[in-house]
This record gives structure tokens, sequence and C-alpha cells, in this order.
């Protein structure tokens, strides 16, 4: 049995579209008229400071019809992701935002209340803390968290703006190389690229791929391959 | 007083040219004929493998002049480069690198033989690792090395593979805001935006910029600044 309940998008905003205009109703669908009040976590934020990121989400989420506290003004972190409808956490650095989930003490408590079936909803950074380690983010290292390990709430790993293309000119690795890299070091898991648009929807045992495009999965031993939105992903939870 | 010699590059190859195509004149310059024999350290590779990276790389090399001895093939590796006339690092993913100098005792064996005056040169996540830390790498972290720390042979922070374009249609951070974000959380430490077909030439005290396009300066609490080939960078080195 399990309750586990997660909304994890790829990315909060599509480019030229409203702060996360294309995930609001995916949101206010999977938040629903139970939850009043969400906990928002803002420590991925870097240049964007905690308070203007709290400030932003306040009325993004106050005009979905939710009230919000944010982790770093709250005088009790845990006493108010105790009393929270949901958990919402933000996109930004995935390394700043881990190292300070690990320096609250709020990495486990938040665990724990998903575990229990406090609704989570995460973009970007915020879908990645969700896998069982960081090592599929596409950002900067700028801070040293103590582990790579996060939330571990699905047993897969997230590439959040999953996408082939590549900046004109250049002969870098493409994201598709990355994540084979990946896979090549650890055999035992399953990456989704999941492009910009998309989410991972977790109802207990029952994970839907939502959005406008196909997300691709990376496995030791088989080529890539493509799934589509409605189809089945049991094999992803196995 | 230091004897200190870097070759640090970019990058290994422009697109469409010949692996090493660019450096080679700057190699044989840097390396000249008072060397015969490199250690090659091929750790970054991780879907090449280290045969076929050594393989590689011995034939370059012995095109210009060198032989060559790999560090994953040597019976006694610190012998090797006890009795080797320059370490060169090879590109690949940064944290793999990071992650296997740690585990075979080489980054602290690598570090002393370059502060005695041992030639050094690497490309890409090579040049990273020579920097006090891999802070600035563009790579995916898909192994977890004991700690972010590197060899630490020059004050400031190399971003390999600079540039500030993005792949058409993607609303994610640019290079810049990336580097952006490291000198926010790191004030005290200064970023060399090292675009490809470029690289920094340390001899003592001595640090030249080299190639075809200028390198971007990241510091906190100025805007982003270009040095051209040829500008006095002693500001790096303080």
């Amino acid at each position: 049995m399990s309750n586990l309940r997660l909304l994890l998008l790829s990315n909060s905003t599509m480019a030229g579209e409203q702060w996360l205009g294309w995930p609001e109703p995916h949101i206010v669908d999977f938040l629903d008229t139970a939850v009043t009040s969400v906990f928002f976590i803002p420590f991925a934020g870097v240049r964007l400071s905690w308070d203007d990121y709290a400030r932003q989400a306040r009325e993004r989420f106050g005009e979905m019809g939710y009230g919000l506290v944010s982790a770093h003004e709250a005088t009790d972190p845990l006493a108010a992701l105790e009393s929270a409808g949901a958990v919402v956490i933000g996109g930004g650095n995935t390394y700043h935002l881990l190292n300070e989930l690990y320096a609250r003490g709020l990495l486990l408590a938040i665990r724990k209340r998903v575990l229990e079936g406090l609704p989570y909803v995460g973009w970007s950074a915020g879908s990645n803390v969700a896998c069982p380690t960081i090592m599929t983010t596409n950002d900067m290292p700028v801070v040293e968290p103590p582990s790579f390990k996060a939330l571990g709430l699905l047993p897969v790993q997230i590439n959040p703006h999953f996408t082939d293309a590549q900046p004109p000119g250049l002969a870098g690795e493409t994201r598709t190389d990355r994540l084979m890299e990946f896979i090549e070091v650890n055999p035992q898991v399953t990456v989704v690229g999941l492009p910009e648009g998309d989410l991972l929807h977790l109802e207990g045992y029952d994970l839907q791929l939502a959005g406008s495009h196909p997300a691709r999965i990376f496995k030791k031993g088989k080529e890539p391959w493509d799934v589509q939105p409605g189809d089945p992903l049991e094999f992803l939870l196995s």
C-alpha cells in the first residue's frame, strides 16, 4: 500500500509564457480543494533571493487558491511542514537546494511526510531532489552538499529540461551523451528524460506521463526509447 | 619562486577537425624537445574505454614526437609518474576523473610533481581538475567523488567550453547565469570562461591567454568582462 502523491514537472515556464503558466491546471487538479496552504522551499534560488522567490510563489499559488508558507521565513519550519497541506519545491540550482535541505534538517522530515501521504509538487531542481540522487541534474555544482543522495521518493532518476538540441557550433556532449554516461556508471538505475512542458504524476503505484511531448527512457543495455503520455509506465517502478 | 608549468586547454577539438588538432602546435611548443614521454590520465573517459582513450592519445602524441604511458596500464603508476617528462590529463567527465584520481592516490602525487616543475597539459575536464575545485565544470555528476576539491594548481576556476549560446527554444539558464551563481556563492573566487579554441598558459608567475577568442572573467561585484590574448593577467594570480 502506498499513498505517495507526486507531481514532478520538468520546468516551471515555457519560453515567453507566464511563470508557472503551463503547470497551473495540473497543479490545481493535483492539489484540488482538499489543500488550503502549501509549504514552499525556495532554497534552489541563488541570485533570486528567497524573499523574492517566496513572494513570486505566494502570488501565483494565491491565484490558484492556496496559501503559502515559505521554509525560510517560518519560525518553526518543521511545525509548518507538519501542518501544511502540501510541499512545493521550486527550481533553481539543485546543489544549492540539496545542501540547504541537509543543513536545515529538512531532507528526512520532508521524506517522512511525503511517504505518509503529503502531496509533493516540484519543478526542475525540485523534481530532481525527489529522485534517489541528484546525479542527473543539469546544474553547475556551485556548492558542495554533504552527499548526492536526495529524497528517494521514486526509484528512477529524472533529467529535467530534457533536450538533445545543442548550442550551434559547439562540439561538446549532447544531453543524450551525458545520460548514456550516467547509465554506464549506474547500470541499475533508469533515467526519464523529461522535456520542458512534461511532468510525471505518481498516485500510489500509478505513474503517468503528462504533457505535450514524449519522454525518453535511458536504461543500461538498451537503446534509449520514447514513451508517450498515456503509455504504461509500471516498469519504471519495479 | 615558482616553476609551475601549465597548459590548460578549453577543449581538445574544434567541431569537424582532427582530434587534438588546434592544440597540437601549442603542446609541441610547450613540451618542446626536453620531454620524451608523457604520463597520460584517461580516467575522464566513461563510455570511451581507457584502452581506447590511451590508444588514441598514444597515436597523437606519437605524431608529435612523444612516448606515452597511460596511468591505467602502468604496473606502478606512481613510479611511472615519477619518471615521466610531463603529465597529460584528458577530457571527458570531470566527476569520473576526479573520483579515480582520489581512489588511486594520484591526486596528491600529481600535485606534488607539478609543484616541483613537471609540465602539465590538460583539456576540458583535465583543465578543470587543475583548479581549486571542480565547481565550474559543465558535466553531469554521474559519480560522487569524495570531495569537489581538486589539484589547486592555480588560484582561479576555469569554465571550459565557455559559450553563451543556448539550444534554440530552451528557457533554461545560460552559462553566464550559472557562473554568476558560482561567484554569488563563492565571492572570493574568480572564474575564467575559456571558449573553445582558447587556452591558459602558466610559466611560474606568467599567465597568458592564447587562442582565437576573448575569454570572459567573472568576479563578484563586477560586470563580467572580456580579456584578449596578450592582455595582462597577473590579477588572476593574486
